[in-house]
């Protein structure tokens, strides 16, 4: 079921060295890193350790990753990751995320990316399996 | 305009260890830089060195990425990626991507993940630019 | 000249997913991206912004790295760096890394790995440089 | 043992993009995989695939890596990377590498890095155990 008004949640990442390319902007392939940790910390402050959940023998696969690029993200900038869960159905969950420039002050940051993972929960016989309503 | 009957263009690449993740498998973020390769060897194929297209001081910049995950890949496989055109437009190009897990003998490649990825051709002063029907 | 007295700057990072390996642990490459972001922030604590720094002209090339590992980093895990500055020539810089595992409250976090960085100051003319006294 | 005469194996990774960075040339990190890349093709040819190794249970630590930087790696460079055997001892193995940059028809390639990494055999108990003489 799509859920319009499920609450976001903020996490910030800074643009390393390592993630530039030689067209001078971060790579694109950065922002999936980028979106699995803004995803991590997002179950964290929901109550879910994606750690704790491996660790119990389960894990989330990623089965859909789309990104649409707006606007570049530059070495060292602080990228804000706006997530929120977007459907959850018995066999998977989509998350959305929406990712921002630094604001200058001035003006409100910019929209520099959006992002949907669709992921499937693997459970310890390695099949998918029903996901609980309550893990997200 | 969609082109269903652009020629395809097959390219290998081997799953490197750095590019496993604790699941045991190779990591979501791996296909993003494996289909970029594969799209610069098309290029090549097509008589087109993305290297010379960047020194000219034009680039593509990749507007939209999207992948299907359908099978997992592992460490050391040799992964059979099929490159084609997908849509070309004025001011973008669709490049459509399949990937194939190793054949094993007795049957054939497993179809691991599809993937799309849209670019944008960028002059030398930063901007969009009308893409050549040569380019590809 | 060596410097054993140098002050010791202390930054923190977290193991993203996309860094482990199916060994499950942090792959040996992360902590070369690790060392790296540390140093920025190093940097930007003794009051030299490396963007800025790229920005009017300049650049510092990593002409030698080594690490040392102890002890593996795993998932999620928040690991401690301590940087410093090892020794200051006229032509080259060199860093040195301390990394420590999660303190777990009942004993002193683990010294997981130890690593060094020498690195020269090219100029706008793509040379090495002389490094002013005052960089770092 | 010291092995000068050890043979030397050539393998060959071509510079991705994604592994450039905004200074132009291939980021230092990346070198750590090409060798890691050339390591597994040298066990390969020396009749030992280290994805049977972990397969059996048995892994390759690494405990030390050092890498001195000389020329840099351009994207689209085909890299020759030169690996051999340095050192065995009953604990860890020390295994050499030359990274050359393309030859250019007239000159010699040029050595643009040289690297060493020290790997230790971890067994099925996760304890480090003796390197049999014939693994290498």
């Amino acid at each position: 079921m799509t859920r319009p008004e499920s609450p976001v949640f903020a996490h910030h990442v800074r643009v390393r060295y390592a993630e530039t390319d030689q067209m001078g902007v971060a790579h694109h392939g950065s922002y999936i890193v980028w979106i699995e940790e803004a995803r991590t910390e997002w179950m964290r402050d929901r109550g879910t350790s994606y750690r704790q959940l491996e660790e119990s023998g389960l894990s989330l696969a990623v089965t859909r990753v789309a990104v649409r690029y707006r606007k570049p993200a530059r070495y060292d900038d602080l990228i804000r990751i706006e997530t929120r869960l977007s459907e959850l159905h018995p066999a998977s969950v989509t998350i959305e995320y929406r990712l921002f420039g630094p604001a200058d002050g001035r003006a409100a940051a910019d929209l520099i990316a959006e992002a949907e993972t669709r992921l499937a929960l693997i459970g310890k016989d390695g099949r998918p399996m029903r996901i609980p309503q309550d893990l997200f």
